[in-house]
């Protein structure tokens, strides 16, 4: 009757009215990441970077328009298919709020495209971005969300029907700790490696390694900060929007658990990764200094480490996984170092060791009873929590497989296009700066009027 | 019944709620004009242009509080008429929830007023901008969108019974290219006109054109940059909000839409006027240069020509708005220099020359199924889709009476202004800037602390 | 029946999301506080300012979790009590979209913690700052908002029955002109009395008071304003927020009003503060300038004076709490100075005095109608309503209340400190700047790249 058709139009318009504003907020991360890796780089790549990251979300667009979104999610069916196969250039749209769903995934395909941006910055080539970002939003990052967000992906644990499924379950990344941060992190991995480092960084003129490497100083640490904060407002757009609608009691559930457990695991993640830093830094040089990356690093280690389980653990956990991805960025950053591979941000850390931890945590701490308010209908639980490994299995299978294909597909992808002298400039353009060989020029102008002007006025 | 006495309740909650969620976008956009002009200024006047747009917003406030609302909106009924007559000072209002919509309304009022800021930039005295945008948010843009957006307007499509009306229908403009961008955007070349170009901008001190125009560098890419992430999220709000409700299926659809098409056009002029720039500069130098002003403004662009059509296009059509708009603003742009007309921002290639494309282009695409959805009960469509041609003469006459109305009131009124010696700053004043000369000193002090006291410390 | 309950589940989904939406303006104020206090600062002092405004945020979530939630909210009952005593942990949460709720009461802790963090800038000891924002917000605010907000406080007026109750009423404090703001405002007071002025601020290097107090340049005004804009955008989650729920009639027409009168005050704040300076200095000098600085803290005071009655009171009466907010703030600002009480960035005059006149504003104009709906069933109303004068004693007394519990609290507690040598840095730290030397070097690095390498490139 009119009132249930009414109550039928209510519930399309809230549900709607959700992706928007989450979609809204995803989007602004791009402005998070935009200022972050601004400010992480030095004065002479401010430009490059920042168009780097527009340019990101322009391909994003046209990528995830054109055929990314089809591959990812287009005619979705329960058969099992490796990538979607209908909706190419948005067509055959039968409801048109659906378009709000391709906002809100157009927004995570960007976020995935855009972790690279800063991990190869200040010596990667546009062109070379251009291409791998248009790649990576158009085919890599589509197949891995068919993977585990299609109903027709092999690992999905929203198919109607378990009987021949992935140990009858399927994987819990609920946001994408590992179909969006390890997706982008994975293939910065690979960048960082095949790019190789920024001079000077690990390597004196004549190619012998420093004996202490050297660090680049960030050009503006207001800039982090406000990006920091940027995309840590955005998360909540990216993980309470992954309840996708809102209309129902459980939805509700859902969406508030992910704002209070994504904000324990920003703040637990901040504290310990700084601290610790400090602790470690004190027992060498006597003195307590504290240092702001830490602080912003640690904050979105655990921003991505709990992506993947804030629907389905407790508060509690949320602190631990937090608390843990502090540490995690903090090791591998040093791993890293030690390993002489150069991110320019420290998005490798961030986004591939930490998302990897999101996903692997959720084996351990996986609350049954917030699975099934979460819509999880599996046979298995975290291991804290009487699992039987079942789940826990499919966690490290999700994590081998989103490695394994990025790994696949993105290495030759990058080795061919270092072999074709698309992958990285030459060294006098990186010693003067990618904004004044390619960009016409520095990104500040910060001189004041002329002297004798201002005495003139003054009299 | 009770049952729909408390979905009465929902929806009005919900539809409010969607008001103030996309008011409040609308307004962030307030902070993404004033990065994005202080980006764009040279060092000396960024005080000056931040405050103008800061006294905007409370302007635009205060104006639309007082009468703009009023002569806008006011006491709405379908006789015809020029302006509003009720509800000054926010009076007999009826439903506290219509507060909202005022909200709303506001935010798009200040947004039009805050246009014009950038393009006068660097020369026009602070008194002479309150003047205006006091007269702009308070009469000159409400009698637009009283023409356009309000049922008794003698161009509305929102009007019950169309049998007396323009060719039997209005115009579709359903965000607002032509009653926000273009009312700002001609405000803004009229302006410019009479003010006159900048200092050394197009002439050298003896008053003779020089041969190449002098190019003033911005001072900040990263506030550019940062300025238009801003606009572009807050653009989320300004069209997918301009369906004004949310809690039907064909509201949602329509919110939806507008979401995919405001991101799609936005890419894609992003790309063209960049790429585009890229492509004619490489023919002249020979060397390959990405300009970060082009992608920017590229972007801006292609957001102001879908902002008429966004509920009332497919994305293809989308595609193709953004790209021309790409090539509109980047032709708009050299025009404007080969007229000597200086636009600090290029304000007027943005807001106006895209205003006026994204009006005319809803002749041509728009999908009559598209214009059912969207509340449009009208007799024709786009020319592209068999539309008999009423639509489009409908479209045009949008445009000519946008500026013919603008031109009429604002151009004896900035003639007035400059006869008075209101309305630019003196030589020495403008050479000096504006931040010292009117804000008592230099918008930044970077110096750092006493190097002899670093060195004690050190010890 | 069936169409109940999921209408049951559309209202709490709808009233979830608005909390999750408010919430998220809300936290985004804390990139607000960050970007103008650092703004605010001298450049040696960025990094650490920004910090505490980082770890504030994080420090708010870990002490709202743990205890700060359970003794403002925590196991609520009508029963009158001093504070909380259920929930700590988050624990024994029965439906999980009151994390909702605790997300969103998080956001307003860590505002009031946060709104110290400028005053006591560029002399105060990070252990410090993390052992006071900890205890604010764990202990000193809950309290507050227990005794106002909780339905067994003292002052509360969200009681169901108030036979034994306070003058038979409780305070009107929609937002937390009190609660928030003056709570973290008399803390800033305090510090900035126990701690002492910056050295140089009011007395030369022996001592002696200067004739005139030096004032300290702000490093960027871009970020103050840049901080403002994002402030008066979080405000719309801020005070609409306060209704808690949007799923009806009566609330929906509370968030709307809410918005309307943020807006108004906050535009008339902003004018009256700057133009009344203008004026002021116009009379000593001769000539006219606009100071930004009046410009922003006018429209934060006009908004902090609003919080309190947002919902109660008429635009028109907004108009004039703003109008007088903003002289509030001028002489407020200007009787520190005298009082050589030195507030780094002025939020004493903005949160302490508006918040208080905002506290008090309701006394006058709260309107019964509007009180009604705003679910205040109380048996007075503002003055100018023709109220009993009882409503204006609960106000009076809520603002006694507050600054007598943070004044006894607080300031043995930063005395403490003082006697510990845990509150302020040495002297030759503070000369040097605490990002030298606490944060590990300066928070700018703008040189460009090598002349040489640039001449080369040219070649």
């Amino acid at each position: 009757d009119a009132t249930v058709s009414v109550q039928g139009g209510i519930i399309t318009g809230v549900d709607t009215f959700f992706l928007l504003f989450a979609g809204a907020l995803v989007f602004m991360m791009q402005s998070g990441f935009a200022m972050l890796c601004a400010g992480s780089v030095r004065q002479k790549n401010v430009k490059n970077i920042m168009l780097k990251n527009l340019l990101d979300a322009c391909g994003g667009a046209l990528g995830f328009y054109t055929i990314g979104f089809a591959f990812a999610y287009g005619g979705q069916v329960d058969d099992k298919s490796f990538i979607g196969t209908g909706n190419f250039f948005l067509t055959d749209i039968t409801e048109n709020q659906e378009y709000a769903g391709w906002f809100f995934q157009f927004a995570f395909a960007a976020t995935a495209a855009t972790i690279v941006a800063g991990t190869v910055a200040e010596r990667c080539k546009m062109s070379a971005y251009l291409c791998y970002s248009v790649f990576l939003t158009g085919f890599v990052y589509p197949v891995i969300a068919h993977s585990i967000w299609a109903t027709g992906g092999f690992l999905t644990a929203f198919r109607t029907g378990y009987d021949d499924h992935f140990r009858g379950m399927g994987v819990i990344d609920f946001a994408g700790s590992g179909v969006v941060h390890m997706t982008g992190g994975t293939t910065a991995l690979i960048a960082a490696v095949v790019l190789g480092p920024r001079r000077g960084r690990f390597y004196d003129e004549d190619g012998n390694p420093l004996e202490t490497p050297h660090q680049f100083q960030a050009h503006s640490v207001a800039l982090q900060i406000l990006g920091t904060f940027i995309l840590w407002f955005g998360w909540y757009g990216f993980n309470p929007g992954s309840a996708l609608v809102i209309s129902s009691e459980g939805s509700a559930q859902v969406a508030a658990l992910c704002a209070a457990t994504t904000t324990i695991a920003a703040a637990t993640g901040c504290v310990t990764a700084m601290f610790t830093d400090t602790i470690i830094d004190m027992m060498a040089t006597g003195e307590a200094s504290y240092d702001l990356t830490m602080a912003m690093n640690g904050a979105l280690g655990g921003l991505v480490a709990i992506t993947a389980g804030c629907s389905v653990v407790q508060p509690y956990a949320a602190l631990i996984i937090g608390m843990i991805g502090g540490w995690v960025y903090l090791g591998f950053s040093k791993l890293l170092i030690k390993l002489r591979i150069d991110d320019a941000v420290d998005a490798v850390p961030v986004h591939f060791a930490n998302g990897m931890w999101g996903v692997i945590a959720v084996g351990f701490f996986s609350d049954p009873k917030l699975q099934a308010i979460a819509g999880y209908n599996i046979t298995s639980s975290g291991l804290f929590y009487g699992g039987n490994g079942d789940l826990f299995i499919c966690q490290i299978v999700a994590v081998a497989w989103i490695v394994a294909w990025v790994t696949v597909v993105m290495t030759p992808f990058f080795f061919l296009l270092k072999l074709a002298g698309m992958f990285r400039v030459d060294p006098l353009e990186e010693e003067v700066g990618l904004d004044i060989s390619h960009h016409r020029g520095a990104a500040y102008d910060l001189t004041g009027p002329n002297k004798d002007d201002v005495e003139e006025l003054m009299e």
